[in-house]
This record gives structure tokens, sequence and C-alpha cells, in this order.
């Protein structure tokens, strides 16, 4: 079972780099069983809207993850109750809308994608830890786990504690491909942070302009998507369809040559 | 001008991984002209003492870089004084020992070295980004910047910031290396974390038991370095002597074989 | 020297309830030389507008201090610029809109009012002993520090270490006023916080059932400002003008009966 | 039923204010049913011991709750499976040691006493609202709870998500007493905090130069308790003992006269 993991998407720009490179990974590292996005950032960064899930659903993206910016726009909240394919965390508290995990069919069998969130400098959810142990009872690999936080010791940590009972850990979240992919003494893949998709000359997806400006003055400010440097990272993995274990964990990262886009 | 930086020491394991390899690094990728190394763990994974300073002395550094942890053994405070070598983060407020920038003179010229701290889900620091402001002014190139910090928009944001003024701007802190080292547009060389130093098989340097544990409870817990899978991360980089201008940066990530070391 | 501090003024119904209630205090515990509200919260609990400016003004406030919502409203930036009276913590770094600190003149003499933000649990911004220290500067008492801050260490660590050298520190932001009103040992009035202005039947100042679903869920939400049980919290200040020695500090809580406002 | 609670113990001092000013505390406000004290920094300031544990017990209190510090000393790990009497917040995740409710017995009936502990600004630990409901299925009234933690809003929160449904909400924590005791619309009594037991003239229960001084340095450092200025802070609680409903809820502030005591 080969399946493709991308990163963040920001923006208009991570949507067009991910439209235009999406058939040129799939043609180089395909087929794939199944294509996961993680989407928090689609809508100029911060949510997605019943429009990019539309433009994205039509680009053959089997399951979208999440994280802390799926509530950001208010359209996403009826979106997480009106379609499986969408995730939240899962460890999200009861009362929160949507779903966290789900199960995807394919031609070498299913896979179950559960999506979770760090609390290390983030948020005061419940305890991903035992939210994944909770979910996974009972349940067959494969696995994929989109941990979605800050803290590298939160992420691997998690990896090693769920090592042997799901097929692949993978972060987000940081926007920032980390060089650790590897396969986990017990056969779960594992990487940090899989980096995002959109703008690279900007500061993790946003014009480098408010990003700076904020450092400097501790003000709020209002950031925009970076349309500079397109990218697309991910993942590629091969999963034992009947073990559930890993077999290989390789990054991806595209670049969108310039003439291939405008500036819009 | 060529220099080695190697990411966050941690324990026994790191230092033993550092004396073992550094000679193997030296002749894969060197001479190099300067070798400068992130020491703020490198005493039980929690600061620096006399004895490990001198220690890591005799192996041919010519500089100590550290972050938010060189406070943590008594013994350190005095060595920030007495030793120009050690260095911790310049934007510490007024009134804390030491010094946080040193120039090193080699066979093809000077290098400046600046230590800064990040903010970010950290500490109440100085502005990195102003405290850098304040020392490049009328320096000469090269510098090397080791911007010790967690989060990702904060590192990058201080590398565009600091574009064409600083030769390289290397992360450290998180204790995994990111696959997005590159030259920015102003001939700055950047990474975002060039990982750290130790053993791998646990959580950024430390035994996994007690971390998933913490994770777990919410308890304080003493953490001990990990002995297992000793690597050595790094970043070589290739400065232009005269403009000080980055020519390469590439990461280096070296395993010390298991019958090379034994397990104490 | 008598002056009145007014805490925070959180929406609508602050902003009744210190019209209301504003010539009751005076007629009660006046007359003042200084009338000083904290207004970052004025406008709907989000900073403040130019409306909303003028509507305080008219009531005979003399300066307006704030924290870390005032750059909530845009209106609210250029208004820092403009408006004299209008202060924002002077320890935000420089680049930002506005003044931190003023000098008002009265019938006995003349009041450096001081603003600074607290950075436990906060912001990243300068450090506010030493921009105290730096405004200070052969500066004449009296002077009066609003010191706007989440953590009561910081907020007493301060008036310690201004004992004697500022004639009051009085703190904001927590939105509840504590019980530890005193003069310390060097002549300095201090209490950890006044509290704030408007309908005290909520969390805060806001509505409680949204403020409650943000703790169950950790979704986001949207705050509206609580129209039950309209209050107003300050202290009123004695201060020598002479030696600007504070000689004494009382807590105001002044309740708006039910029958004299409406709950639009 | 009338129940003094007691807000943290900090050090010897904490613990002499105590000794010395309960029995006059009793005659004046007495009798008590129950005597409720906060005891997470009765050690030194960090945790609690054995010795210390037998040294408050003699002292005839009934129940000790904590906070976060409760596991600073690693003897107070064991007591806490060992003495019923003392409590950890319940809120702390399975697999931690100690309980976080007990039942006490008394004169006029029985009193549940439940510690929480907040998120904001604090620990990931479990939801304090959900932990609270958990355990108040189908128990029966009075019950008190020591909501210990920093935010005056999660605090106030958790009170009216309670109200009606316990008898009292007492906060601890901030170690400053606020000015906000009241009893809610539902009959349940609540202060956001109750302050600190312990040498009022430094910083929180702490000398003041070594606070100001981390403040001024970012540096770590080691706090003693401050022995000047000794008060005890508490709540005295009238509880109705049939129908659970708080009668009466009045702040306890005793200062400890100089000549009776030694400045160890
Ligand atoms: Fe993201
Ligand atoms: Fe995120
Ligand atoms: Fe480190
Ligand atoms: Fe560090
Ligand atoms: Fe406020
Ligand atoms: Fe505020
Ligand atoms: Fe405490
Ligand atoms: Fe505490």
């Amino acid at each position: 079972m080969r399946v493709l993991f991308i990163g963040d998407i920001v923006g208009r720009p991570g949507r067009k780099a991910l439209q235009r490179l999406l058939p040129r990974i799939k043609s180089l590292y395909g087929p794939f069983d199944f294509v996961i996005v993680n989407v928090e950032n689609a809508a100029g960064g911060f949510g997605i809207t019943q429009k990019i899930f539309d433009e994205l659903s039509s680009m053959g993206i089997d399951c979208m993850t999440s994280g802390n910016h799926i509530w950001d726009k208010k359209e996403g909240l009826s979106l997480l109750d009106s379609e499986p394919v969408l995730l939240r965390p899962a460890n999200y508290p009861p009362g929160c809308p949507g779903r966290g995990s789900m199960t995807l069919k394919g031609p070498s069998g299913e896979l179950l994608v559960l999506n979770l969130l760090g609390r290390t400098f983030m948020y005061d959810v419940d305890c991903p830890f035992r939210k994944a142990d909770e979910i996974l009872q009972g349940v067959q690999l494969p696995v994929l786990v989109d941990i979605h936080a800050e803290a590298t010791s939160e992420k691997r940590a998690l990896a090693l504690y769920l090592d042997g009972r799901v097929s692949a850990v993978v972060g987000t979240h940081t926007h920032v491909a980390t060089a650790d992919e590897e396969i986990l003494p017990m056969g779960t893949a594992f990487i940090t942070d899989v980096g995002m998709t959109g703008g690279h000359a900007g500061v993790i997806g946003m014009h480098k302009e408010t990003v700076i400006n904020r450092f400097l003055t501790s003000m709020p400010a209002r950031f925009e998507a970076c349309n500079e440097d397109l990218r697309l990272n991910g993942v590629c993995l091969d999963i034992d369809a009947s073990s559930g274990r890993a077999l290989s964990i390789s990054r991806i990262s595209e670049r969108l040559e310039e003439e291939a886009y405008d500036r819009r």
C-alpha cells in the first residue's frame, strides 16, 4: 500500500502548488492507494471554506486532515459535520463538531487515518496519547497518524509510544520539513514534520514583511500567504497491507518552476 | 572559509559521539577553518561544568555556543566569565554573566560568532532582532549566527531579517535537524535547526520512558541522556572570506557504529 | 493630590457604568486632581475607536491608559499618535505608534503617568523594569504606574523594584480586584489589580456562556460584553504632592442599581 | 456548617503563621466543622515532606489540598498514596499517585472536598470542568472545590459552570487574595483567590531580591521563603448542611505581630 501524505496547504499559493505538482508527483512516485493532505491553512492561511473544500476534492484527495486552524473560517465548522473525508484532531473535546478519524478503502485494503493535536505550546485539548489508545482499541492496521504539534519532543514521544501499533506517525504544524524520517524499531514510520505546501520565500508560508514586523513590534498583524517559490512538501509511505508495518518513508519536495505559475 | 557547526551535544553520549566522529568528519569534509559546537546540554543534558568544558576543549573546538540550558549547572556561570570561547545568547539582559559573541581568527581571516535566543515559547529576554542590529553595527563579515529558538517562524524571520548582513544563520534547540538548508537571496546561509548530537533512540536526546511518562502524567521528571543510536548532526558551511557571502551549506549526519562504543 | 484610577472599561456596559457612576464617586470621594482610566477594552471588549474615545473624553477623564488589547481596533492606532492623553504600554518596542507616558498638570502640581506591560504569560515586549528605569531617569515625583500584567509575581516584583521611586503602582489586566492594597516600605502605594468596570455577572466582563464554552471545547470564540451587574472598580490615591509619597490607597467598588440602567 | 479554608502555606514562615494564628482565628470566627489548608508550598515553598505533613496534622487540619507544586519533593509522592487527607488536583491524569477528592465527616454532616487544577498558563492535565462533572455525578452536597489556577477567567468560568452544584469554589495559586468573594446566583460561594499564608514582605511568599533578579535577568534562580510580615489568608464559609447552599463567604486576613515570632 503506497500512501502520499502532503503537509499544510497554505492559501491560494498552496492550492496552486498542489494542483500543478500533484500530477507530476503521481507520475514520479505513484500510483498511490491514498492521497492525504493537511488543509488547516487552505483558505488564505486560516481554515477552510466550502469552495476550497470542493476545489481540493476535485484534485483527487482521499482524506483531508487539519489542526488548530481548522476553526478559523465559520464555514469550516459545518463542513466538518457534513464531509466525512474532512477531519479535525480527534482529541478536541466532546462537543466540538466533526470527527478525528476515518477509514479509507482502497485496492490493497483499508487505512485508518487518525488526526491528533499536540498540547505543548498549543491548546488545552484532551491527551493525544490516551485518545490514540482509545481509538486504536481493537483497530486493525494499517493506521496513519497525523500529529499536528509544535514541540519536537511531543511528536517523537507519541511516535515511540505508538511504535508497532500504527503504520506511520507523520508530524505537521511547524511548516518546516525535518530530516529525520525513519522506521522505528517496531515498524512504525515517523517524521517530526513533513513541511508545508505553498510559497517558501516568506516565513512558514506567509509574506515575510508582516511576520518580521510582528516579531519587531509584538503588535497583532494580518498575515497574507506568500506567493513566491511555490513548493509542495510531503512524504511517500510504503506500508505492508497485511502486517500494517511501514516498509519505507521518503521525503518529497517539489518546486513549481517560475514560468509555470502567474503571481496572482 | 570552511566552517563546521555542530548541534547541541547531549550528555555523555553526545560527548562520546563528538569525540569519536569528529576526526572522521574532519577527514571527510575538512579541513575546517573553525569548528563551532553548541554545548548547552553537554553536562548530563543540562548546562556545562569545568571538567566537561576542558574535555570539549581538548577535542579541538574553536567556539562553544549555548542556549537556555547554559545556566543549569552553577559551575557554568563562572566559566562564562573566564572562558572567552564559551558564549551564551547575547540577548540575555545586562547583568547576566558571560558574553554573546566573539571573533575567531583563522588562516583565511576572522569570523564573528553571534549567539542569540528566540523568545516565542521561551524566555523573556531582549529582542534578538534588535540585539543583532546592535552587535552587527559596523561589523565586518563573515558572521555566523546561532539562533537558539523553538518556533520555526522566529528563526526564519530572523534569517530573512539578517539576509545579506551575516554569512549564516543556523538554528539550534529543537534537537531535530530540518531539511530546509538553503542560501537566502542576499547570500546568507540558513537552516532552521541543525539537530543534536547524542543518542537518537530516545526523545531529543533523552531516555524515551521518562519523556513519554511526563507527557502521560504532567508530573515533573528527571530526564537522563539516551545512550543508544549515537549520532552527530551539524552543517558544513563554505563562506567567501572576502565578501562574507555563503557559498554553500550542507547537512552532516554521522552515526557511530554499534561496535565502536560501549554502552556506559 | 487625590487621584482616581479606574480599571479596564469593558464595552458598552463598562462605559455606561463609568458614565453613571463617576459623578457619584466624585461626590463621595472627590474632588480629584486627576481621573485616569484604563480603556483597552472600551470598544466591545477589544481596543478603542474615535467615537468611543470622544465619548470617554466627554466624561472628564484626564488620562487613558491601556494594555495588550489597545491594538485590536485599527482606528485605535492613529488615535495613539493623535491623542496625547491616550497611552499604550511604554515597553512596546520602538516602531509602535503612540506613547507610554505623559505628564498631567493640575491644581496641586504635576503627575507623570506611566503605562507598562508585563511579559509573563503575555507578549514579547521590552523589559518593563528597565523601561521604567529609563523613563524615571531624572523625573520628579509624583508618578503613577499602571502595570498591565497577568502574573501576580511580576506586578509585585515591579512595585517593590520601584518602591520609593514612584508614588503608586496599580495593576490592571486580570479584571479581578485584589484585596492587597498597601503602602510599601518606601512610600509607594500598590495594588496587584484594581479590577474592571463593566458587567460582573459574566466572566471578567464577558458573557459567561461563550467563555465557559471556550474552556469546554478549546475552539476559538467571539466574546460579547456582559450587560448584567454593572460595577465600577478602581482605587482612590492620596499623594503628598511635594514628596511624591503615597499617603493612602483605598479600593472603590460601586454597583449601578438595576433600575438605573436598561439592559440593551 | 462552618468551614475555614486557608490559602497556600509557604515554607517555614507559612507554617509558623498557621500554627500561631489558627487558635486566634478559631476563637474569633469558629468553631469550625472543618479546617482545610492548601499545602503545595509547605516545604520551603515547594511540595511537602513526611515531617511537615506530621507537623501540619498536629495543628488540627482536617484536609490538605494542593496544586502544581505537590510533586516537588519526592517524599510527597508516597504521602499522596498513604495519607487520605492529603489531596492533589483530581484532574491530573490516571497513573499519578494520590487522590483528588475526599469526604470529611463532622458534627453537622459530610463535606466532599474536591481539588482541581486549571490549565490556562499552567499544565496539560485533564479538563477540570469535565473532571468536576464526573466526580460530582450522584454526589450529595455540601461540596467544596479548591480550583488551583492562574487565570481569573478560568476560575470564574468554573465557578459559574458549577453554580448550584457545589457549595463553594475557592481559588488558590496566585498567592494574592482577591476582593470578589460572593454568593453566585444558584447558591455557590466563590472567590477567585484566597491568597497565601507566609511572609508578605516579599513576592508571593518568596524573598524579593531573588524574584526581582529573575525578572531582570531571565536566569533560573533558587527562591527562598520570605520571613517578614507573616500573615494568614483564607475564607470562612457558612454552608446550609441540608441544602448544601452557601450562606456566606468572608475573607480572613490575620497578621502575626512582630514580637510574636523570631525571625529564624
Ligand atoms: Fe499549519
Ligand atoms: Fe497548525
Ligand atoms: Fe539543546
Ligand atoms: Fe535549548
Ligand atoms: Fe483588560
Ligand atoms: Fe489586558
Ligand atoms: Fe502556591
Ligand atoms: Fe500553585
